[in-house]
């Protein structure tokens, strides 16, 4: 299936970087770790980051039921959703051809509240596995309090976009001028203990294996 | 001078993590590299990744005189931009407590087009030696057409917030569980020489030594 159905997911700046297959949509989405959400509030736009997960075509949000932002995405308004990822500082021989490597998706729709426990607890899974994978079944689950203190949101992925860009800068102009990219490397550290832990506690597989 | 001078630019939600000083709105913006503007395109928000750089209490963006984002911005209507830095992955003895240590700064307010051709080389200049520190005095400068094709925008920073989560999880249950943070870091690579360059050429010592 692809990309791109409606005229404002289709990209038209730069549509040598827009990818057109699905499965380059659920790649970014699923190596990203933060969204950034964007609705419409008394007329101006409000965009915060928030975690999320994917489960096939739907993209979960989550947020405290109080939040205004996570409160107006759910009334039915439409939202639009960013993750980007970047990959590296393209140094150009121009200043004007200097760039950026990255990968990002936007999604447009509207977001729907997730009522039913069962769907609730099932999109919670996903937004915990994708921030944290392997923290659902390690961690204590949710009570019923805490699952009615969150809001999840479902969004459809059916009108979204990617665009891509690789590679070295795109300028050809004669020059004695370094040029190239210099990657950008998002990578784990070690993990630090909360200090409230029984001495000698182990770190799980699934925190010190995480890549 | 202090942040959050109105109701939309203050925290209500998490209000222990609201920084209230100025400088740590800078601190947050100078250490990002991409933001995330939102705009409001036909009654709907649309939220897309893109550059930025700052100066005083100024934040400057740019891009194409011909996407259409950028072109709703620059007609005067308001904007919203976050810049989120993402530390570590908080995992909590329950699933409801795990979280995410960042650091957030959103701005709104109405962006203004920035055309006087002096004005506008400056704001250029902000914007590259956020990108790149460094290129704007070693890559050559725009030409009067490159400075043509690109539209700058300047934002004030007077109506901004600024949100930061550090530290281990919050809950104190008791449980066998291991919790902590994995930190999430951001390094630079092996700078990658672009193939049509000449074969000897150094790294510049601006690309080398970028921490």
């Amino acid at each position: 299936m692809t990309l791109s159905p409606t005229p404002r997911s289709t990209i038209k700046r730069g549509k040598n970087r827009a990818a057109t297959d699905r499965s380059e949509l659920y790649a970014v989405l699923d190596a990203g770790l933060v969204c950034h959400l964007a609705v419409v509030v008394d007329g101006a736009p409000v965009v915060l980051p928030t975690g999320y997960g994917r489960d096939g075509d739907t993209l979960y949000l989550h947020g405290s039921t109080g939040a205004r932002t996570l409160r107006e995405a759910a009334a039915g308004l439409p939202v639009s959703v960013a993750v980007t990822l970047l990959d590296g500082i393209v140094y150009a021989r121009s200043v004007f051809d200097h760039s950026m490597n990255y990968r990002c998706a936007v999604v447009h729709g509207v977001a729907t509240p997730v009522t039913d426990p069962a769907a609730k607890s099932h999109g919670l899974r996903v937004l915990v596995e994708h921030l944290s994978p392997g923290s659902w079944d390690y961690a204590r689950q949710p009570t019923p309090r805490e699952l009615a203190a969150t809001a999840v949101l479902a969004l459809d992925l059916t009108e979204a976009s990617v665009k891509i860009r690789t590679g070295p800068p795109s300028d050809e102009e004669s020059s004695s001028a370094w040029a190239g990219v210099l990657p950008v490397v998002t990578t784990y550290g070690t993990p630090e203990p909360c200090p409230l832990l029984a001495e000698g506690t182990a770190v799980p597989e699934h925190v010190s294996g995480r890549r």
